[in-house]
């Protein structure tokens, strides 16, 4: 009812972009937390290589509720 | 010429990303107004079940012409 | 190895949305400017037509290298 | 599901302080207004007189889901 | 006493600058709403054309007593 | 009517939390000082010891309007 | 002396207000934690139900000393 | 050549506008300060009455060097 | 119509205040670039003398379209 | 215990860099302060000459506890 | 390749300054952290007494790479 | 008098910290600019090593003078 939830903040990298990176990042959190709950995008930039963009990484920060 | 603009702040959101979630908040705007003009994003966030992101937020501001 | 990167600010803009504006931008930035390094986002905005987003306008700032 | 919201913004204010403003805020919004869904402070502030707080005011941006 | 304000966003535009502007976005909203009480500025820019600066553009936020 | 007004930053503690550290904050403020016009809430923060937050700070800016 | 602390950060929850959703945050975070030093409120918001501020959500960074 | 230099904040208003605002705000401090060196403008925001913006509001620090 | 847009970062000053601190800026740059397109206002500032402000400078974003 | 403090801004400026801007900017507040408690960094700038930089100047905030 | 990355918020002090606080705040992450990868400044602050300023502090953000 | 300014951002890097990046980034600055006036640190970041801060990267705004 009245939880507590805790923030991490993460980053996610895709060649794929925006949507891509967000997931994998979420993804990788699954692995050692439960109750994933929401995200919030706190910042999206990349690395370029030969004039491309090659890796699209975007910084969230990953809520989730604590266990009572 | 000088014309004056109003500004309105929404939220849309998808299953399928930032694009697609930008589309639909402005898709309902238009249902009640006309003149839209232009959108300025303000945050993405979203909600995640079963460790994958479901449904991405995204906010945005959406301005439109005032009639004179 | 204590080099100095130079960021320009640009405003790539697609009919696809985010991930293709940004990829338009750091192109055009390619076609003068070598050493292209990373790159920011800055904004995302757009124009609405017809009640549809138009144009996806997303700025960056993109890190080069400087020569030496 | 895939919801559309507006979020409008408003200004309560109360003598009894902080959450008694918030309070006054959303009653007035549900007045002309149902579906309200979240808030969030933006800002607080208030007058002054004789040395003592009169009225505590507190800015927020208040959401609710637009119909089908 | 213990009101409740609603705030709107607009944007004025003017040939003649700053000032007008604004004053131009509070005349146009004050034909469809009384009881304007304050506005904040949030943002200027404009439009160039010949590298002469032809409309400066004010978004401000106007607030309005809500009636009882 | 054309009046001046001068800002300073004062940070008001107290056990009891928010509302409580705005009065105490004022109530100093209006020992030195009149025509205490408005405050602004600029941050809340708070000491914790054994598990227990024991002051809530909260650091306002004070307006007062100089004499002519 | 030249200590090292680590910040982490919660959302405590309340139907009280702002003052008792810190107090939860902050005892959820003694459950696990010892040496806690300083919290920072990052965000207040809340979810409505009914027209009525059901919860409300304080968003905090608490610092704690990281043992020698 | 090393000078420390304290910055204040004050409130102007003017009912010509913004440039006459600053104007009236630097006088002011002028009248007991001396060796006032710059100003930052913070805040522009202002008084309506009958739709008509009355009283521009302009905040600003100003820095002025310290005797040494 | 998928532009690529560059922004500079220019400071103007006048002492006869913003409005003429941005026409300076935008004349400037329009002796070195042609396309400019839009300006976004950044700062405003400037520099006191004898308790009244000499020069306002106005820092702003200047964008144009790159050539094809 | 329950204490309210004052903060002030001041620009420290020092040949050697950051450091020694904020001690200078301090070593003057205490001329005239006492019961200074803590320091705030808000800005970090600085003045060229002949491409070298001559002075760093640093803005902060100190903190002092107001005499009871 | 397409690494995530996590960020943990810290905060070091030194007596010698700025970049010795990083330098602390690191060397203590690296004792139960490897891959650590970059860091961000987010605030510097310190505490004073008698007129000197003690300790410095740094908050930083640090981001290690999570293992497959 | 009524100069007109450029500012241009750039990234200096230094394994010896803040003080040493801003001056590699202006000498670089200084080598292809003349009427180098100040600088601006925008954000203080650096890549880690072993457990050690290698490089403090500094991104600075560098203004310079318009020649007439």
């Amino acid at each position: 009812m009245a939880n507590v939830y805790k923030k991490i903040e993460l980053v996610g990298s895709s060649r794929d972009g925006v949507d891509d990176a967000i997931r994998r990042a979420i993804a990788k959190a699954g692995e050692s937390l439960h109750n994933l709950d929401w995200f919030e995008v706190k910042e999206i930039r990349g690395w370029i290589q030969d004039g491309v963009p090659q890796h699209t990484q975007v910084t969230l920060q990953v809520g989730f509720r604590l266990d009572d």
